[in-house]
């Protein structure tokens, strides 16, 4: 049987290579009438998924895009070391960018993306993002998409998370149990679904040991970073005369931040107050005290991650449906001194 | 004045458009005697820089490559922190690689960008890269390559580095003003040119000091990590039998390797031993005792790198000539409880 060719496909339809091309990669700047025209002549004339497969493999772009909200921060440097990883190992190029927590940055970004025509898009969104039409336009495009970390639940895509609610209400369980009733929480910012769920999770913890939940001990602290810990942790004790028992915090780096301001006012941790933190960041180990955390095994999420794009982009490929995937990565009480 | 097109001179020579375009953009897959061919012609029709570089400002990649040895790592982070920015504010995208200190993988990874037409290219050499043959091509193609930190003496292109010998040379003249005789050196790998550099001003300190140079005191922590600092500082120990008074490392992470053995040991830190590092990671301002380090700058130097990257592929599609840079980035001792 004579093999079909893009240039065939082209030439019956008055169009050029590129735009069949493009129409069979679903690109975004070929419009949908045409991307109907041209799947249907391809079918038409039996260009199968497998020269289908052949002919776009050259077309390919070879290359994916990682949105992350920031560069310096442990979780994030080591997913991107996974996806590195993974995308060398399968010949792809990374094109990565920051979003910076900005929702207009983020958006930009996704569209620079498309219009590069990367094979598919790992993101974790920004802190400001609440509307997300600009990543369901992803989807309708049919561009391979996978969330990780700070997803929404609104898109219908793949997606890697942990369990936020049951991390986080392991972490409250294990406080009280230990004897702690006067929990602060330094919760990061609102708007993100991990905030809210370990939040739940803290509050759910709470009721289930019949302590009365007290919106007073929490705080939000909107950078994550080591200056909200610190000065977070300030604040607090000031403002309930010191009667609170224990810290628990977004991220490692916050509940650093909490140790250094207790350190120097020599306020005993754990006797006097414990610290927990959450996502267990090498420098944890080294502190002094050494950090409580919770495992949320930043690697495994970005190897996971990738791995499912890879899936997807090749599915895509061959011309086979895939179904979207949500992971749940194991997560784990890491207990040190600080606890 | 008529404007003459990539067309015009594509039909003249009977190539194609975008065979012209690689020629005057000086691309690695067009033969020299093409390239030769299309210059000409262009220089006849008087295809002028202005017109060139409109023509070709569509057809530019808006693309960078990045290649470091390693993502988790803080100064590699911070660089990757500026270059991100910097690229979003020039509208450019950035594709980053990961060559793990492998020669072999950088290799591959600087052929890739170079076929997939980036505009310019950043890199800090692997450990494993002597031969910089791979680097030279992709001078001799004209595409603007920056080096930064981990550099090649040999190549002609521009550097953003730092005075290593002095920086070295300043930490251990400080040691020696404190009183530390027996100086342990934990050196990194062997190979790059940062690490023979701080190797020799640690030894200059110590002739311009009158202290013997004792070359059982100076060990190889090629992975330069948490571990390579603990389990040398334990081999140092028991081959000097304790007769240490400082450690001195390549990089924090070693150096905070290195104070964890020392805590263990309860060896006092630094009445009966100093520790100082270098890159002046956040954590060591976190850690206890806090760690004297070297402040290096790596976001500065991630900015000046991109910087001059900008200048140089700006100036290529301008038609001008530009000068290769050596910029030396200042640095700082940061003088904390561990010295």
């Amino acid at each position: 049987m004579k093999k079909i060719t893009l240039k065939e496909i082209a030439n019956q339809l008055g169009i050029s290579v590129s735009t069949v091309s493009k129409a069979l990669k679903d690109y975004p700047d070929v419009s949908s009438a045409t991307k109907s025209k041209v799947v249907e002549l391809a079918e038409s004339l039996h260009f199968t998924p497998n020269t289908f497969a052949q002919s776009l493999r050259s077309q390919q772009s070879k290359t994916i895009g990682v949105i992350i909200p920031s560069m310096v921060h442990y979780f994030f440097s080591s997913i991107i070391d996974a996806v590195l990883k993974e995308a060398e190992a399968k010949g792809y190029m990374v094109i990565i960018m920051q979003s910076n927590e900005d929702y207009e940055l983020e958006k930009k970004q996704v569209k620079l993306l498309l219009d590069k025509g990367v094979d598919g898009i790992l993101i974790s969104l920004s802190n400001g993002t609440k509307d997300t039409t600009h990543l369901q336009r992803v989807i309708d495009f049919g561009i391979p998409l996978v969330l990780f970390d700070k997803i929404s639940k609104l898109l219908k895509c793949s997606k890697v998370i942990i369990n936020d609610i049951k991390a986080s209400y392991d972490v409250v369980t294990y406080l009280i149990n230990r004897g702690c009733k006067r929990i602060a929480y330094f919760r990061g910012d609102l708007n993100p679904q991990n905030s809210i769920d370990r939040f739940l999770g803290y509050k759910k913890a709470l009721e289930d040991n019949n302590i009365a939940y007290d919106p007073a001990l929490v705080y939000s602290t909107p950078n994550a970073n080591f200056d909200d810990g610190y000065q977070t942790t300030k604040k607090a004790l000031e403002e309930h005369q010191m009667n609170i028992d224990a810290i628990y915090t977004i991220t490692d780096l916050t509940a650093i931040g909490a140790i250094n301001y207790l350190n120097e006012k020599q306020i005993k941790i754990p006797d006097q107050i414990a610290v927990f933190g959450f996502s267990n960041w090498f420098m944890s180990s080294v502190i002094t005290p050494t950090l409580s955390s919770v495992e949320q095994n930043a690697y495994k999420t970005g190897e996971k991650s990738v791995e499912i794009l890879f899936h997807e982009i090749e599915s895509k490929q061959k011309g086979e449906k895939y179904d979207y995937q949500t992971i749940t990565i194991e997560t784990e009480l890491i207990l040190r001194n600080s606890s």
